[in-house]
């Protein structure tokens, strides 16, 4: 099985932590494609890099197919371009974002998202609203760390386990999901810290690409509909 | 006052309709700047096509500011880029869209939209669930007609009214809402038929813009913050 | 064009404020018709209050087509009559309340109002919960001075600025309706403190009644059906 | 024990089958003092006539306690002015529609309700949504027979039957209330011919009432808050 | 008439509480049959302790017509085994829990609930979550006090009082339900200090039992039909 | 890894199935310990079947870790026990009606099941309310055939087929689960038939039972906690 993993920001600062992840998380005879954009901004944190980068995911998604791929997953929890790569492939497409908001929902009945900044809590909110999952997912809270400034130090370190504390004290957040592809390796920490579920969308993602393969099952063409011949410039 | 008007198509076709709704709709003293892209598809009618013509919606929805415009207005009714694009701008950008459907919740408890296509259906539910409109918005149906074959002949009117009629009868809907800025100028035949509120996208949105300067209104900062400085290659 | 404004309460205190704002908020040929009712209470603070006014606004809604108008606004925040108003005339009958919490949706994810009392808080919830908006418009908080009381001097400014502060930072509201007609003129005070929309729920009902006749929009009579006769004693 | 029962409407029509309801439902010790208006609407079948009943209803509701009653009970499905009513009384206030409805929970996961006009049904769903019940009580159905006619006889009665039908095969409801007072003694009929819960609002809420003032319960001053003086003219 | 009231749990300790109960609730001449389980678990904390009771439950709940009587009470806040009995009996079936729920939505918008254990906070939430009642009856506080130590001493006394304050001044709750069985006869303290609707299910539910038979209602077969034939073990 | 698998009824009927599901779902170094119930009821077909199963479903869990297990899973669509289980184990419990409804979401909008009987439908959909998931999985239709002549033989095939077409036709579903764990081995058929989604709950369960364990992830004790010690008979 191949699976590409688009990171949809134009920088190879993430790729060795998503090959790392892969490698934590995927069976041994799955291969995995990393590729970021060439165009686009280096970093999402606004529906404003989200739109500009969208419209570059689709090419890779749409490749995938033709490369040997059985399963695409855009590494952003944003899920830039979810919708839409999904009309253009038969291939089943993740995004980070939904399939760990999705796979929380057997853990906790009460569920919060860590985010990086406070630009991208409404941003945030708004996916989970379209989603119809707000009951379940009602708590976004921003660590308000610039993510290029993710080193996995103690700094960001120390910020995500106050952030939690106070999600689980105030906000009665029962699970935890890390709502940035950035946050890869910080969730051990977290869990000497608190005994909770805390999900990290990366590598749930990649195995779930893993299982839809392995069912066989992709995404509707009733819901994502292949989309008619229109003629761009 | 002056409005931007985008049409997030890249061609021309759609210009001379635009403008004739302008016309009629805004005060004599409201100017109108009309624009579409250079870059992207033709028309949206797929979450692809949106996708693809989001980031090019952006830059002419910044620079409205620095052009004298007060209002910017996105001539579609998927709204391609309209979060995106209150974040980068102060001054209010309104989606044709959302501003007919929100203004539809004044006029009748139980609201429906024809779009174009069955393609469009789940595109525009998404965003209604988004807005947590859908109980007020339960109703979307298409009409099955490739936007780039509406040149308002009688055949597009009588698919119209035909699908008017089910939507009325079946689907128990109280007030219309043409759900494509292609449909301008078809209202009139339908009134003839229905005596219902059809809801024409485009010169309402244009009105609201106006109402929108007059009253010194914009978007909250707080729902869409100016983004954080980002790299964009 | 000629709208019928009506202050649904028997008292003649707000007559000169709503002019004011007519003045400054419509079309210069548009002419307005205030009218207050001659039986009813002095104020509305409450359901009591709200029921004793809507049957002495009905007869006034009625009227207006006949006496030449072609809109009417209910200006109380309350709506006091509104859907019975939109039964027994075919002009379009907006509501301060319905109009601007609508309008709101458009400007901010997380909107919230000021009422004047305690009193209110529950009477404008039911009324947010009945047009299914309670996700968007989850807050309404008191100011708790009596609507007789506000002359508009610095007492009330300086509560309403507090108010204002504690639903932005404790609310998280992202945007603000001043949700009482008294409020009229105290907008500006509170943009000079706060960079958030606030809503005039008066204005901008004048100025879309003035949209709606434009468009010659009405509110469906599926949904406010003509009446049956019935005799009353 | 005494309990009000306020007729809203002027007519002395419904009496008899409400003092007959009664007879048959209350306890012989509790006595039940039946009232209609003298002013107002002979029968509430739109938003307008209820606007015009419910001020009259309120001095009756509020002269019951001096009266030497512990409970009053508005007799009509809309239930025309009972949040007021519970504003300036301390003794428990029913309405049959809101009683029934809050009933029927208790007997089927989904409830439908039968009412006498098309023009009712937006008027009975704003009540539901306001009360958030909609996804419990989705479904409500007119049986297309003005009030007045009603004389319970086999005409009635066939299209209670038919409409009953058509509710439990077609909307799939699991147990119906009759949603008019005017239904009186017609239940029998229905459950030859069903199987099912079929609720009839009069009787029962004859019953809560006592319930209520057996119980000492009454409802919340915090979420009906005694009215603040207001002058009236 | 005769009501079993079925306390699902396997030990006497509460039946004198229960018959006190009945006795001050009860009609003279309604007959109560209290049983408690033979085999299960001593007390109801968690869904380990209703999954291991409710399957108890039934064979009493079954016998009840046989015995003579016309309703079956479950006297605990969780319901064990609610929906279950009503598949296998035609008489009414009612749970302290549901029954107390939906009555409090007569006396107020926003209604809490007091548990005994943060073990239960979200176990009845998953309850009202699932009958639709989430959005009015939002909130539920624990008083962390084990079910076994109820001894209505003091301690208890005082523990209710503080956590019904923070419910109306933090949780802004507007009636209170007291949400175990085991708090029989507390509620006159708390009326004592608060001016609140404080609802008390059993009693509650003794006099909504004698009601559902006076009116011959019962619970749908089709929301709860009778079970096909399964050989058990 | 090894995961018990307990099939919560009385009978050997379904081990072969649940074994060759295992065989060609999990991976080769993934043991399955499949159990089945002792006591309770040979098939789940009623709430009545439920509760008298689930009793007997915990100490299969709750022995679980005991015996070397990493992962327990109810094998029923109904979950009987799920959320008692979870309280007792530290392990992660699945349920194949909880696991499949939730991965659903990542397929399609509009998603659909089909169950086996009429008795089923109010039961499954209770459960998908109490999770917040109703407007996403609005449709459960029945097939119609009890459980136990479940050969796998054409009639179920066709009725399968039939049933699945009207939900796509009539109630415009995009993705299928076949709602019941004696479905096993049908998928291929409807897939030949139809292009769409069709989730097999068995499989799919055995594989995130392999994720969960994988990620080293549980169920939150915040949300399931740890009962308290309570005397059972």
């Amino acid at each position: 099985m191949k699976i590409r993993v688009i990171i949809p920001v134009s920088t190879e600062k993430w790729t060795d932590a998503v090959a790392e992840a892969a490698k934590r998380s995927l069976r041994p005879d799955t291969e995995v494609e990393i590729m970021h954009l060439q165009h686009g901004p280096e970093a999402i944190q606004s529906e404003y890099n989200e739109a500009r980068a969208a419209g570059h995911v689709l090419p890779l998604a749409k490749g995938a197919g033709g490369a040997g791929c059985q399963a695409v997953i855009i590494w952003c929890f944003s899920d830039p371009g979810l919708a839409a790569a999904r009309e253009i492939t038969r291939l089943p497409v993740l995004g980070i974002g939904e399939t760990s908001q999705v796979f929380a929902l057997m853990t906790a009945d009460r569920i919060g998202i860590i985010t990086t900044l406070d630009h991208s809590v409404n941003r945030i909110k708004r996916k989970i609203a379209a989603r119809g999952l707000t009951a379940r997912i009602p708590v976004v809270r921003p660590l308000n760390i610039p993510v290029l400034e993710y080193d996995n130090d103690e700094k960001v370190s120390a910020g995500i386990l106050e952030t939690a504390r106070l999600m689980m004290e105030t906000d009665r957040v029962e699970a935890l999901i890390l709502g940035c592809g950035a946050l890869v390796g910080m969730r051990e920490r977290l869990e000497e810290a608190f005994a909770l579920p805390v999900i990290e969308p990366g590598p749930l993602t990649l195995k779930q690409a893993e299982v839809m393969v392995d069912l066989g099952l992709s995404h509707s063409k009733r819901s994502f509909m292949e989309p008619l011949p229109v003629v761009e410039h």
